[in-house]
């Protein structure tokens, strides 16, 4: 790690690019840091994947990312958060902040009725993580799997109508059963927000939409802010200048370089090509 | 290997429970034989990623089916067969089959029209695997990626009405562009058999389905039968006996017994756990 530049330096770890949403985020509330972003992209997806394999590969990551100087972690990954976040915050030298106790602390005070619809990976909601950090707030949730939303924003059918109607279908099945009445959908995947506007156009009004990379980013700004975090830099010095940023990956760099800036939303330059052994 | 057994030991390959549609054939074609399946579903999907990490994962498994005694070896991916198909035959020390030259010499003996659609995964066809042997055989080819069949067949969809709509977009743009006429559509992708039925409803009449599956089966029956494979085992003499299965998986075993059983038809016991290093 560099001593003379004080700023964070925060990695961001994701099995793709679906984590770009959250450093989209991070970016706009937190501009004054430098970032490592790691996409396991070789390996993806990992919703589909049991809770051992992900962990493995999540720990890989970590270590990664705090051999290049990360000094606080960002799990941009919500099948990873679900499935690993206790191994890889025990395993980390740095504090580790995941996707899914901000997004389920976002919806717990977003929600009137107490009535909460999550959907992820398979993984995602296997693992009812966050079924549990709702219902430790109160809260109930019903969680519903939507494995085919990743691979439609990744065919860029994002605004297409056959998304519209798995959509549909996937929504109508979440909010019944007695959560019709549920006020807050949670986008547990870093993947959906890329489809928020059609999600929106199929829920019901009054129903609020909680991104959990929002929620995240909202997180770590604020754990800087009060100095919660970082322990190694300083940040009652406010350093000045626009983010850095580097980027990894395990597969392709040029698909990575492609499709990455449509979930980041600015170009990408030059991604680095790494090979993790396990 | 046990040389007191004279039958071929058929090691068979697949990123995932896809290539079970080519044992399934196998089993139907050459009963008598015994097969070892690999499916690395720790890191499946293969046909996002590109041609030097497929290769990577496919002389990984090919080492470890040897290692466990196969004498012939099925790579029943296409991907892997388009990425990596001459590395693995390099590598291997028994012969290898893949599934492109059988589906492609199957499609061009049957085109009258001389001109051929081939669907398949996004690696596969950028690989234009297909198209050169196709080529080479004086024929045509139109390639179209079909990225969301895979997730629609394991989302449990095979006969939903999203899947056919999004046949009818995918086929509509394939034959296209001078090919209206192509009379033969080749399943480029373990998984296409399950969604066949659509296909077949979505093509004009007189539009002949090739499965690479069972052109690769059928090759590797003649193979067996001319005795121009399987060097260590004697063919001459048959031997008796139901086929005997053993398959391994690098993620869940539990998901690949359940999910496994679709595509292979028939209920699968015991899966054994592999942990390949890289």
């Amino acid at each position: 790690m560099d001593r003379s530049n004080p700023r964070t330096t925060i990695g961001v770890f994701d099995s793709g690019m679906g984590g770009l949403t959250v450093l989209k985020s991070l970016l706009e509330l937190v501009p004054n840091a430098n970032y490592l972003y790691f996409g396991d992209t070789a390996r993806l997806p990992y919703g589909s994947k049991s809770a051992e394999t992900v962990a493995k590969y999540a720990l890989g990551a970590t270590d990664f990312l705090e051999k290049q100087g990360a000094n606080l972690l960002v799990i941009a990954c919500n099948t990873a958060t679900a499935l690993a976040f206790v191994q890889i915050a025990q395993a980390a030298h740095v504090p580790v902040v995941g996707v899914v106790e901000p997004g389920a602390e976002h919806a717990a005070s977003a929600s009137k009725k107490r009535k909460v619809v999550v959907i992820g990976t398979e993984a995602t909601v296997n693992s009812h993580a966050y079924r549990k950090a709702l219902e430790a707030r109160g809260v109930q949730a019903r969680e519903k799997a939507c494995p085919l939303f990743v691979p439609l924003v990744e065919e860029g059918w994002a605004e297409h109508s056959v998304t519209e109607q798995v959509a549909r279908i996937y929504l109508d099945e979440a909010f019944s059963d007695g959560f019709e009445s549920a006020d807050v959908l949670v986008l547990g995947c870093t993947h959906y927000p890329l489809i928020k506007s059609v999600l929106d156009r199929m829920t019901m009004p009054g129903v609020e939409i909680v991104d959990s990379a929002e929620s995240t980013a909202q997180v770590v700004a604020e754990k800087l802010r009060t100095g919660k975090s970082a322990p190694e830099t300083d940040n009652r010095t406010p350093a000045v200048g626009a983010p850095t940023l580097k980027f990894f990956a395990t597969d392709s760099v040029e698909k990575f370089r492609k499709l990455g800036a449509k979930f980041l939303g600015r170009p990408i330059d030059f991604v680095q090509h790494v090979d993790l052994k396990e």
